[in-house]
């Protein structure tokens, strides 16, 4: 057979596969080989468009059992963080297209239902997998039907509240539910929590493997619940070896555990599953999986082979400037290093936050709680009240499960607590999974609280020193990528009583060149509650608000509840904004320069009487 | 001591007490008369003003020996859920002010930090409270500080998510924490999943009080951590016992586990809290408390009893007319009569939202997931993905612990779930935690939902029935209180060009003497998103918005997004609107009839050239 065009690497059985019956269909004895070929594929496609590298190759073993023992889609997958799935993709029916992955018009970085069947629900924000699978498992049983429900979860997702809130809740919602622990012993930097060491306790359980390797070498394959004759012998230790590992955890919860099962073993993952599907009880099948396996730079570094962007010859070069993050985050050191009231808290995203260097230099004052956003805001208001100076760092988007904490716990007692939003506004491949678009009208109505939207660096150090100075809460929003080496542009325009474009944050670079063609005023804007005194200052003038969020409830809403006059609200519009570069996102969404300028002129040909 | 004249009964080692020092020099032997007073004065107090009766009644000895035992506000209490604290605030110094419980300028129904310096954190959403302590407990370690942080947490509120989170967090952040888990075995109705089973559990292991019985009646007081030598025959049968009573999932999360104990005993709770504070490992202390002890009929029946309205005979007449939430649950149950897709879900707060007759008639199809807003759903999603219809009714306030998954697991798949809101708007006596007010600014940017505020029964109806029909996620908003009797008004107005009042779902009944005293256009809205064509019909005239929501980001906002013409905004304003009767908060807040005519009178002159 040959290769298809699009196919990067020579990967014929992979090529043949175009839904999980054809990989039923394979000989066992090929199921090897086609998980060498999921690999060097992800690698090939990964090296031109960047995404999650590591925890997919973790999985792909786990990905061929799935389909072997399962009959999908009339069998539930729910996979929890969704960046484990492609091999899943590539396996029902996707592969054809994954060289589109993460790009404008192409392949999601993770489930999504509107994409393929076989996506059972959207995973793009950990924790929430095996809520949803309840929710298939209990529509199932309402109606008396036969399906399977899975949900695949990492360890440090379980860690996540509502992952322990479905935890709580199996055992009275379903009696047929099976719980994949995708074990690698860390989340996306490293795992932290009980929990974790509960894993690790079960893992080092793993002299299990040895007495399995053992007998592979006597040239035996050790089926874990397929006991040969010939292993009989040996039945009664790995058993007991097993029953001691049993998580007293899982037992309380009334799930059966089963595991920790070795997960790139693929007969033993389809025996496991099996043995899962066969009871009428729910279970947690714990896997042992190696993050970044079969990739040796990977497996070595699976913390920077998390997510990372192209690095293919061919792949377009990535910018060497340094990011809003870094900048934050040297920032925030140098606060820390004059004021030991500063804290630093992150929920899994030290690296991404820009917080490394804070963790490296300030461990006693850094907390990472783990993919546990609620709690890092209700952790950040017992420092704050004790006298501390916490600084939260989240991305804007998994910030909206801190929301309520950040009301109730923060503004309402009014207490110093600074959240700072990477990512916010729209971040690009990830999608809309990922978009930081509805953080200004999340929070803009929360009484006590000021929100910043710094345009560039100065704005965003001046934003940080005056939160730190305060005696009450504040949010920083600014965006994914690189710092901008200007400062934030501001024109006079043409006319003194022109109208005038209201650029939040670096939305400022976006609308110079628009408003130069036009001869308009551009004033940058950095803060968005309250106000600027500008804004009310310009009352009698035509204004254009511009930002990088959702266009509803934002900056221009803000701006529009005080304006009297004419006004063009500016921003992302009422829908889903798909992935892709943020120049094809923006041209898709008239935020470019042609689509800005075309728009504002309409408005100003509007107010010619 | 003559009682206070403020004093509702005889309490006179009550009124003796002014701080909980006081309570410490008292002679051991009175604290049970100190008990009984608490309680006089709770019931007393409660038949007055109304309130959380029954969780307050449950801890007054743990709030004793709490007292008696630690030094506050040195060491820190917080308190979930706190409307256990009603004890904890007569023994803090507010006692001659417990008169004036959840009044208008009064004493808390929850702890409040602004009220008073023993309130360590607000307490009115549950789950928060370990997370809350492990940061004081943090910033005390950082600072090298002896003090002691304890966190008294409900069973129910131990099983939230932000809970779960805290628990798994404990080990790694101090080595210092006490959680006190008051487990009566209920949340406010009951209790639900697989770790409320395990405090069972744990309970039916009070053969340990049986023990302790039989030593009583023999003329002993057996005391766990304090062995007299008379006893010491009995240790090491008692220590067995509590030895397999240990709950292993407290100790695989790394907590020292004591209990159960009996939360009524007074010198038992003084000595295992000892015993919690001297070592130097934190430690889940699980008391047993009765939710009502003392008061029978609340002890018969705690559900009743949780939350009340005033009954003493002096006390307002309530309103018997059919409650928002009644008329939500039994047109609910009519369409759940007609399609067996509709299926409910809520979280412990079944009979508040008007769902208890769903839950009786459609059983298989009623989901209490416990305090697991998040959780809920998620759990939704997998049922409509399932292609069922499910509604979840929750507070607003504690809606906005599911924002996320609103936005994740709902709005991004456009799937058919319905969010019901109950307490949307002001809620009187619960105040600030408990207001629900900014549903409408951190939703309205979501894509795909539609946002329906109806003013009255015809509206409810209309908009459940439009929901249920709907393919893609619904909101529907409503407040606390009485439904309606008549339809919202709608008046012409005395000028077919002049102003127009458009007033949100109720809130209609608000501005309706307002617009006939002005003679101006009355309509009444019923939906935020999309906004009616109405609001665009008007492009011309003036227009005052009116709805019972912050007034930034919401219906007003949405009016001025679009409409270019003279607007006035009226809501409630940018700051936390506290405790009291509905007609106090407005007329505080220039809401009601005189302060929205005087307002919107100055609006009307704005117009004049």
């Amino acid at each position: 057979m040959t290769p298809s065009p699009q196919s990067l690497c020579d990967t014929p059985l992979l090529d043949a596969i175009h839904a999980p019956a054809d990989v039923r269909s394979l000989p066992e004895a090929e199921l090897p080989r086609l998980a060498g070929e999921i690999r060097a594929r992800l690698v090939s496609v990964v090296a031109k468009t960047g995404g999650h590298l590591a925890p997919s190759l973790g999985v792909v073993e786990l990905t061929i059992a799935l389909c072997r023992v399962f009959d999908f889609p009339a069998d539930k997958l729910v996979w929890d963080v969704g960046h484990q799935a492609y091999a899943w993709k590539m396996l029902t029916g996707r592969n054809q297209r994954m060289g589109t992955l993460r790009r404008f018009g192409g392949i999601r970085g993770f489930p999504f239902p509107a994409e393929s069947p076989y996506d059972a629900a959207v995973g793009g924000h950990a924790g929430v997998a095996l809520a949803t699978a309840l929710g298939f498992a209990a529509a199932r049983d309402a109606r008396g039907g036969a399906e399977h429900v899975i949900a695949v979860v990492g360890d440090a997702s379980l860690t996540n509240g509502i992952s322990l809130e479905a935890l709580n809740a199996v055992r009275h919602t379903t009696e047929r539910l099976i719980l994949v622990i995708n074990d690698n012993g860390m989340s996306i930097s490293r795992n932290v929590g009980a929990i974790a060491r509960i894993f690790a306790r079960q893992l080092t359980g793993l002299r299990y493997n040895r007495i399995r390797a053992a007998a592979e070498a006597a040239g035996h394959r050790l089926r874990l619940f397929r006991l040969k004759a010939v292993y009989r012998a040996l039945k009664t230790i790995v058993k007991g070896l097993l029953l001691r590992q049993r998580s007293a955890l899982f037992e309380d919860l009334g799930l059966r555990y089963i595991g920790p099962i070795d997960g790139h073993d693929i007969p033993a993952l389809c025996d496991a599953l099996r043995a899962a599907a066969e009871g009428h009880v729910p279970v947690a099948l714990h896997i042992a999986t190696v993050k970044g396996k079969g990739y040796p730079p990977a497996e070595r570094n699976p913390s920077k082979w998390h997510g990372v962007g192209p690095w293919a010859a061919d792949a377009a070069p990535r910018a060497a400037r340094p990011t809003w993050s870094a900048a934050f985050g040297k920032a925030l050191c140098a606060h820390a290093a004059e004021d030991a009231r500063v804290h630093a808290i992150t929920a899994a995203m030290r690296d991404g936050t820009g917080l490394d260097r804070f963790f490296r230099d300030f461990p006693a004052r850094a907390h990472d709680v783990g993919i546990c956003e609620g709690y890092a805001l209700a952790f950040a208001a017992g420092l704050a009240a004790a006298g501390l100076r916490p600084v939260v760092a989240l991305y804007s988007t998994f910030a909206q499960r801190a929301v309520d904490n950040l009301m109730h716990d923060v503004c309402l007692p009014n207490l110093p607590v600074v959240l700072c939003l990477d990512r916010a506004g729209v971040v690009g491949p990830d999608g809309p999974t990922h978009h930081g678009l509805y953080d200004l009208a999340m929070l803009r109505a929360l009484p006590n609280l000021e929100i910043h939207a710094p345009g560039d660096a100065a704005a965003l150090a001046a934003a940080l020193a005056e939160a730190l100075r305060r005696d009450g809460p504040t949010v920083i929003r600014y965006p994914r990528g690189p710092l901008p080496e200007a400062a934030a542009p501001r024109l006079a325009g043409a006319d003194p009583e022109g109208p005038v474009i209201l650029a939040l944050g670096p939305t400022a670079f976006w609308a110079e060149p628009v408003a130069r063609a036009l001869g308009l005023a551009l004033e940058p804007v950095s803060r968005v509650k309250p106000l600027p005194a500008l804004v009310r200052a310009l009352a009698g003038r035509p204004l254009i608000t511009l930002e990088d969020a959702a266009a509803e409830g934002g900056f221009g809403a803000a701006v529009a509840e005080v304006h009297r006059g004419p006004l063009l609200i500016l921003g992302w519009p009422d829908r889903f904004v798909p992935q892709g570069s943020d120049g094809e996102l923006r041209a898709a969404c008239g935020l470019d320069a042609p689509g800005l300028r075309l728009r504002v002129a309409a408005f100003l040909s509007s107010l010619r009487p």
